[in-house]
């Protein structure tokens, strides 16, 4: 069994952004030398996520408003703000979109379907956060 | 290690449907000759999902409403749909009820607890979408 | 390829409960003698979520009301209660929450931020329910 380990770091402008990370993950596998295997992304963060779906703007102004009108950022609204955080809508629009995403490896290529595009999800940006990627496999 | 990748193609009549796909699952798993390992399933399309849950016909119906409920198909309702689409909505149901699943597989069978039954949830159907199975282990 | 497989089991005092189980996930990985790989963390009954995010009491009350304001304990409301069971509610937090985490094994230790902690969410407790750790890598 083969395994690589690669970290990539992200620094946002905005509080929430969503970044198409798709070529930089397959670069990765390709680097693995994986033919057969998984490959797992996610954020070491608790406030961002790793998910797939479509890169249509639109689209994604349609996630970050619904994330937003069910987890608002609010700085009044959240207990976890008693630590002098201000980041508890993140925390939730997180669990609400999920931490990883495990992909098939199949030839040496990310196993996708037409319109599968893999995006960091930032909630809490405008500072350093980190990815990993962790291929196994043949 | 050994890997097999096998895809199921599904066509659903309704706009919506829940489809329990263990059986089908199991026998993949079966034909992949892993006795200890895991089994990653996911639809290649993103506006469908796979989980785990009960098989029972009032809890879909209840998983159903409520994801209508959250995200209600509404050809008004979202900016995505300025690209000609009118599934808008079944690319939020999908974030909300996940991509992939990811099981064990011990002994050579899918280690599943007493309960657990894994669904196709198709959230825009009515024509062909596939669901990927890859299996590694020993 | 090694691969190690150990259940937890918890029996919660209460409804609902948010266990943090990093230090025993930890110790199954020690335990497999896995130095690259990666662990898959499931409960094994459809009304309880193993997700990664903050050990904060403020926070995990946020999570908790929030996935009760969505998915409120509700005799009455869930079809699925016509089977006589009374928790259509955890069978939804559970699909928000999600089921399973994988989670990277590098050098012998879960690839974690400094934030990481996974949890076990239980949705319906006060009776005897299995958490899955399945190790595998070399």
């Amino acid at each position: 069994m083969k395994s690589y380990t690669e970290y990539l770091t992200f620094n946002t402008k905005k509080r929430r952004e969503y970044i198409n990370i798709t070529a930089q993950v397959e670069e990765i596998v390709l680097k693995s030398g994986v033919k057969e295997g998984l490959a797992l992304v996610n954020p070491m963060h608790i406030t961002a996520s790793c998910y797939i779906n479509d890169d249509e703007g639109g689209l994604i102004q349609d996630f970050d408003e619904f994330l937003e009108k069910l987890a608002p950022y609010d700085v009044k609204k959240y207990r976890h703000h008693q630590t002098g955080e201000d980041n508890g809508d993140a925390h939730v629009k997180r669990q609400l979109f999920g931490r990883e995403v495990v992909v098939a490896i199949t030839k040496g290529k990310l196993d996708f379907g037409p319109w599968e595009q893999l995006f960091y999800a930032e909630f809490d940006g405008r500072r350093s956060k980190r990815v990993l990627v962790k291929v196994i496999g043949e």
